[in-house]
């Protein structure tokens, strides 16, 4: 009797809240495993009876049974036949040094120094992916590269993926074919050989979970640590992240009006393995890249035996003039790897990019794709699938192409009546935002943030620079946003700038 | 005229198919590029006007000038005012000497030798993930880990699809936080803390593109290239190729009736900085880890500044006793990353998964993520919050729990009437597939070939030894199989060894 009522005092200090959403029994597990673990109750130590404890604490017989079957079941306590339940004597002793030494919450209790990251754990910590660390914040204007969500055919989107899923077969719900579902593969290939004149077949297409896992991949399958490749400057950051993610040295290379200057390029980095570019409309100037200069990237890949990614991000949208065929399609070496996505056409949150590889790569980044994260959504692809082959994708992006020239000539009326004298724009004949240009001289990085406080976005130009030294500018985005969003944006804009310049 | 009818031979030599799926105007306007391309036109050769070529190709006015427009703003061609069309003087030397050197077809022109993969790219090339390259085949017979998709409440989950998709916010459809879809989090969080006893908040939760990306994200997050890791021996192939993935060595570590063992890894690399295990069910023999061993083992965590990953891939499936408390709740020290996912509990195809990190590893692992994939699906995050928050998932996982109980008394029914004497089974407390014991010195690698060839899936458990020598085996998974499959399953296979034994 002595050792059960010195057992019931800290017994009794079990404290159970009913208005927990936390089940009684699985509180009394804890608070139970606490105290052995925290050595208030000793090994060999006897436990009172369920009958007993349970009419202690006013809950029922079955709850205390249950929380000490689960401690029976995992060591902590040992029942011995005809003499009751007492606390495990073969707690192993690490388990009572650990706990001895140090009673206090679980995270704080271990030295800061040994809680960090490797060194590459650190390096990827630091890498900037956007200039935001709020990109997926409800889009507002002018955060560019955001579709006209607004525009999006819901309704029959819905109606797909509902017979889908009612239906869905084996092969939807099971793991995926890394290299993706092969109606999807066959349908972009078909696209891509129509609308983009890339030379593949369907084996070349690898579905990826967006454009910046197959930078990931490209980075991780054509390189090794230390190799350099070179960046356009001013560039896309993503890609630039994922090469340095992957240990490489981005040499920034110059971009001028015909694009990305392969002599700058041979210059600096002659020995380059790679270059990342965005040939149709390079981010962010929007240069559209030369034949020539096409051409001359082509010879210069070709001689060095180095790689070309090609990042065709927003060729769809070309509003004057044909689009220029892909730099992939004018590639007679086998050199270019082209990359492209669906975030753009139909919207971001649908996870589906997509590399075309050169048939020897073709096995190398379906591994590397398998490793990184086995396969796509099931019903994310056999959606796409069958958006693109029922000619949904064709018409939703033509209507998107009226759209968004409207857009941008009602973004430009908008600039022109709230801000001149302040931003200068130009009209684009291709993308999905434009580069408005400040005053020379004034810090494009504090506008931004001060127009960010007022609730517009509109990212610096120079966060996208290297090296390069340019006149200071903001991007603006338009494709996103209505008449209303645009305007208003646009007074909210000129209002920062009138106190900024 | 001398100098046109030159040109109208190789303008005969165009031959336009008009059963093609390419538009004729694509198809001049291939044809023609390649003409100049190849050299066939030379720099400055006049073309014939649209009319003609319309008339001689016996195509409409239009076709022939779109291609031309096209060939005209790529700069192939050049129009001169008052003198027609001609090939372009500027073309660059380089686009000439490149396809005067070499007309053949693009992909077989460079030598083999420059165009494989980067040391990383090969060494990727060369891991293996899986014991077959098919693994994402229609699940038969006994394939295992695949959860018994027949069962799978697909109306329900169509039901949801279809309203998330109707009303789908900006939200769903825009860039998602890298961290995951909050509500997603919190309902992770909760259901991980009542379950499995995981302690964490809803911010130590990150939501993954599966497990596959989160045993990718912490090999790069935590070690860096060179460093030592412990693995299972057996063990799963998934965690053991994303660590060789990420340029880290792994010391295989045997596995005894308590889990891995302590003693060995430090006498084998007492240095190691990591150590991958699946405590709740051994992948693949199915040990439970004992009490004292996981004491042993997060001590040693703590002792040596080492990180453990704990895989928790199937611990919802317990069929006798109550499942085990999760590596990670009994950690004080923060050593402990847990990961979990939702292909066997949901399906694969649904591709989610989630990474709990100590508290100070978070923001690393978020943009270790982001700079991976961005982000997981907009549509199966929300899918994956309200099947969670509804409840929907805490039934169907019960459902599943007793008919997986059955399935796998099924397979050992059948095992025993037609396989009793060449395969040794024994019932399992948990998990998806049962390790049925060859005869030694048989060979189970052999014998799973040959069962495949027959129809029957089976792995050998060789495949998932590193140094292990264990007794011929294999895994037969039962969960997605009904009555007929398994016993059908068992004759086919009964059929193979009486051969091969």
């Amino acid at each position: 009797m002595a050792t059960f009522e010195k057992l019931m005092v800290p017994f009794l200090a079990l404290n159970l809240d009913r208005r927990s959403r936390i089940g009684l029994q699985r509180q009394l597990y804890d608070q139970l495993r606490t105290a052995i673990l925290s050595g208030t109750f000793s090994p060999g130590t006897r436990i009172p009876s369920t009958r007993e404890l349970a009419a202690d604490l006013g809950v029922s017989r079955n709850t205390v049974a249950g929380a000490f079957d689960q401690l029976l079941a995992e060591g902590y306590l040992e029942g011995k036949v005809g003499s009751g339940t007492f606390v495990a004597a073969a707690l192993p002793e690490e388990l009572l040094r650990v706990n001895a030494e140090a009673p206090r919450p679980a995270r704080s209790r271990s030295p800061v120094e040994a809680l960090h990251a490797s060194r590459r754990g650190q390096e990827l910590a630091s890498i900037p992916l956007s200039p935001s660390r709020l990109a997926h914040m409800e889009p507002r204007p002018f955060r560019p590269g955001i579709p006209a969500l607004d525009q999006f055919p819901r309704a029959l989107w819905a109606r797909m993926a509902a017979r889908l899923a009612r239906h869905a077969p084996s092969a939807m719900l099971t793991y995926g074919d890394p290299a993706g579902y092969r109606p999807l593969r066959q349908a972009i290939a078909e696209y891509l050989r129509v609308a983009r004149a890339v030379r593949c077949a369907a084996d070349q297409v690898i579905v990826t979970d967006g454009t910046q896992q197959a930078f990931d991949l490209a980075a991780r399958v054509l390189l090794d640590p230390g190799d350099t490749a070179w960046v356009e400057d001013p560039g896309y950051l993503g890609s630039r992240a994922a090469l340095r993610a992957g240990g490489i040295c981005c040499m920034p290379v110059p971009v001028d009006t015909e694009g990305i200057s392969v002599r700058d390029g041979m210059a600096r980095a002659p020995h380059a393995r790679l270059v990342f570019v965005t040939p149709s409309h390079e981010y962010p100037l929007g240069v559209i890249m030369s034949l020539a200069r096409r051409m001359a990237l082509l010879e210069w890949a070709r001689k060095q035996r180095a790689w070309i990614v090609e990042d065709d991000y927003d060729s769809e949208f070309r509003y004057r003039g044909r689009p220029l065929a892909s730099l992939q399609g004018l590639d007679e070496a086998g050199r270019v790897i082209y990359t492209g996505s669906f975030s753009k056409t139909l919207f971001p949150g649908l996870r589906l990019g997509y590399v075309v590889a050169p048939e020897k790569l073709v096995e190398t980044f379906v591994q590397a794709r398998a490793l990184a994260s086995r396969s796509s959504s099931g019903l994310e692809q056999f959606l796409a699938a069958e958006f693109l082959s029922e000619g949904h994708f064709g018409r939703h992006v033509r209507r998107m192409r009226a759209l968004y020239a409207e857009r941008q000539q009602t973004l430009l009326v908008a600039v022109e009546r709230e801000l001149a004298g302040a931003l200068e724009v130009q009209p684009s004949d291709a993308g999905q935002h434009l580069v408005a240009w400040l005053p020379a001289g004034s810090d494009d990085a504090a506008i931004s943030a001060q127009a960010a406080a007022a609730g517009v976005i509109a990212p610096p130009l120079s966060a996208y620079s290297m090296e390069a030294r340019l006149r200071p500018g903001l991007l603006l985005g338009y494709t996103a946003y209505n008449l209303r969003q645009i305007r208003e944006g646009a007074r909210k804009l000129a209002a920062v700038l009138q106190k900024a310049l």
